[in-house]
């Protein structure tokens, strides 16, 4: 159910593990039509499937060790190795910490291999976005052009909270390439976390302050 | 009003401008008595206050520039500056911008003397709690020792709650002095958020999607 004045919570409806993606409204001005790194394809890697099959398993496990699972520090190895950066500078820990925390929802600070490849072709689709603005490969982009890739994903958010999730992601005036990506997962993470909290999906939780905290830190 | 189970909003009851310090319950096991960072002073610095005879004032305005305020940059410089690190490591851009997002209730992503100078108290405060635990001049503390600072400063969390905090602002197993910072920053900035909608001083807030991510995604 979309929510009044919200959309359905950013294009998140139906984004549920094996269901197709929908993408909100198109926002006039913004850039059309983007892929929102939907966690497509998560279903495939339950049940009869065989990660050993999967290229990027071998890979995956040379890094993640006996325990099958990576942490912030593997994890930023990991994608720094596998150059799904490009031409950006490598993802900083902080931005892996925050990678962990969208997948971890038992609070072990790891991420397993099903979770790795969610999250990869999540980031694909942010990278291919960021490229979209980024046409000139300076690395940044401008503080409207977030904004309105924010409001492209499917977002539908005041220009207050629009603004001050800009601020809070840009450095000398620019947003860049890790920032925008801590910023993407963020906003998934909170909204999967309000959205899991918000039974009735009308677009309001009754946290208590414990679970707000719990929500909120981790992330 | 103490929340039940949750003590006073982690020993933030009493602390707003120019009030009085309360500090929560101590836990049994806990590092007793700690100081733990109050924003104490704050009214000094209103009214008749002149900026240009605090010693600290033509430190910050050199860094500050003419518009009187310091951005997460500014603030690192200013704060690598002034050595408040003392042998740990200087403070992240990333703990920086925490910092102005703990003052900066208007969302210019910047902070002015007044602010800079009650984040000054806090900080002090907080790194006298953290020596006190880091003896060996380290630059790390153990993860349960997190937990005990955390309830030490009179936050009443799950243990679920204090697991999620202390493995996400972990590395390598340890909590180093940047991260400690943080996460004390970022508790202190939520739970002001939560506080300031929870009217009735019941513990829980009912949020809408939009403000909750104002709240949250520009921390």
């Amino acid at each position: 159910m979309a929510y009044p004045g919200f959309g359905a919570y950013g294009g998140y409806s139906g984004q549920m593990p094996g269901m197709q993606m929908t993408v909100g409204q198109p926002i006039p001005g913004a850039v059309p039509n983007m892929p929102h790194g939907g966690y497509s394809g998560y279903s495939a890697y339950s049940g009869t499937y065989s990660a050993a099959a999967d290229p990027m398993w071998t890979y995956f496990a040379a890094i993640a060790g006996q325990d099958g699972e990576v942490d912030a520090e593997e994890l930023q190895r990991c994608l720094t190795q596998s150059g799904i950066s490009g031409t950006y500078s490598p993802f900083s820990l902080e931005t892996c910490r925050i990678m962990i925390s969208l997948m971890d929802r038992d609070y072990t600070g790891k991420m397993g291999f099903n979770e790795f490849k969610e999250l990869w072709a999540a980031l694909n689709a942010w990278k291919q976005n960021f490229m979209m603005i980024d046409q000139d490969r300076s690395g940044t982009v401008e503080l409207h052009e977030l904004g309105q890739v924010i409001a492209a994903m499917g977002y539908r958010l005041s220009p207050q909270t629009l603004t001050a999730i800009v601020k809070r992601y840009s450095k000398n005036g620019k947003i860049f390439f890790d920032d925008y990506v801590a910023c993407c997962v963020k906003l998934r993470a909170l909204t999967d976390f309000f959205r899991r909290r918000d039974n009735m999906q009308q677009g309001y939780v009754n946290f208590v302050y414990d679970d707000f905290l719990q929500c909120t830190m981790a992330i």
